[in-house]
């Protein structure tokens, strides 16, 4: 079975062509950054249409990962925090219909990447489990009992990212304050480290802003890159911690950009869960997401599947 | 159809006759500050012996809402955190079997409150919601889809009161720092007081610590008391928030003892709910729990109901 995959991020998109759990082949946009939606779209779905034209067997469906809270019952976007905000409006299914022929399925981006990780990645086999992305945002899913958690208006289980971990802390773009995202993630990373005590005594003041250059610097004994980079990881850990809480996983997954640097983070949050989560029945594993950038377009099989 | 109901607090234990949504009768009985369940077991069997011969109708169960993490489909509990520590150990259905010959159910207590509420008080009709406890501790519950969320290892929703909310906070019960719990709830309150920047010179200074004393000080205007009433009223705000990033409910109930005075807390908590809570959908809904301390005993005829 073929299927179209389609992962709209709000400053790029990611075009593929799946077969069973694996990639035929995919194409990556960038658009560098755009908050709308429509005046990318005719380089989408030109793109798409060449992969349908190459494809061996005929396609089955569309699956759309879209980075904002998804109404994946009636395949309609239900908010975006300043990305692709007219994907609002987006009729998905009719343009589908009209330019492939195609049966589509819209489900919010990051939970999307969880059905991937679980169908052909790190998760496959585990039903309990929550996974975070350390990127630009930070991602964060659950699936409780084998399937993604959805709630009554479609949001449970997406927001683990928008824990709030300090009061009175940074303005997020949720709308909330002192999430984790607001306190630890790749946008607010540079004010972060400019706000630091000290900051412009570091290494890291010459340097581009970002997860890279900050796991770097602390790798080199920085001592301002290594105390930014302790208050990330302690954020990280209180955000696994209350997901953990919530949501009762036996697997905390973590991916995203930031992970170039797993080695600096992987044992530094597998010991806070350890010393900070109440899991009497035993202990949460932390381990790497598996499938990278892929994850959301791996996911997209799961979406046509009724046992999912 | 009639049933016994047993709540196990840690530093007490309600005895009931219930029927249908009411209680027929009820017995408080005190024991202060134990760390065991064996000693006081004597009574509480003499007690509730005494309501089944008092029950005009056959009695068909007994249900018990316990201060810990229970495994409710084995009977068992799971962890406590220092209350009823011998309750790990204890065959509560043979208990229940010799002592009454009566089939029991075993839940955890505030997940037992959450299933009064929901058949017979404040929530009734609503499928998806969190319920808080502000008292010693602070129990936080949640419900979706019609049904308290149990998880993998039972601990799923009945976790919300710990959820971090200060890098670095207080040790809790629980093992971890900076939990809600640790940061605003009753037994905390004492020692954030005392170290609260200008204590000796408020109103609170003389007086017993506690959620009564702090609420009546800060409505006469007490500058100190006010300040730590905002900061327990932001500690619960984020915990609010957090439970709905998790569970996507419609309701947030609070209760417990710190709701004497609700006309304080009720209107911040919706503020701080309507300007924090990223929910497009609409608006959650802040209001009180109805039951008080009856809600787990009036929660027990739904443990023995299929279709809950």
């Amino acid at each position: 079975m073929l299927f179209l995959a389609l992962d709209l991020g709000g400053s790029h998109a990611t075009c593929a062509l799946v077969s069973g759990s694996s990639l035929v082949c995919s194409r990556h946009l960038p658009f560098g950054s755009t908050a709308r939606f429509e005046p990318v779209l005719p380089e989408i779905t030109h793109t798409l249409q060449e992969l349908v034209a190459q494809a061996a067997d005929p396609v089955e469906g569309i699956g759309v990962g879209f980075c904002g809270l998804v109404d994946a019952a009636n395949n309609r976007v239900h908010s975006t925090n300043g990305k692709f905000e007219d994907g609002l409006t987006f009729d998905f299914p009719r343009w589908a219909r009209e330019s492939f022929d195609l049966p589509l399925r819209l489900e919010n981006d990051a939970r999307l990447a969880l059905r991937g990780e679980m169908f052909a990645g790190a998760a496959r086999g585990v039903s309990d489990l929550v996974m975070f992305t350390l990127g630009t945002g930070i991602g964060g899913v659950a699936a409780m009992a084998g399937r993604p958690l959805t709630g009554i208006h479609g949001q449970a289980g997406v927001l683990a990212g928008h824990v709030p971990v300090r009061a009175k802390g940074r303005p997020c773009t949720c709308g909330g304050r002192g999430c984790a995202e607001a306190e630890a993630s790749g946008w607010a990373l540079p004010s972060i480290c400019r706000e630091w005590p000290g900051f412009s005594s570091s290494a890291l003041a010459g340097r581009e802003l970002n997860f890279k250059s900050l796991f770097s610097a602390a790798a080199e004994g920085d001592p301002i890159a290594t105390a930014i980079r302790d208050h990330c990881l302690e954020i990280w850990g209180m955000m696994a911690v209350a997901a953990v809480h919530a949501f009762d996983p036996e697997l905390v997954l973590f991916g995203g950009g930031a992970m170039g640097a797993a080695d600096q983070i992987l044992p530094a949050l597998q010991t806070y869960v350890d010393q900070n989560a109440w899991t009497p029945w035993g202990k949460v594993r932390v381990a790497p997401a598996a499938l990278g950038s892929d994850a959301a377009l791996l996911g997209v099989p799961t979406l046509f599947r009724e046992d999912w």
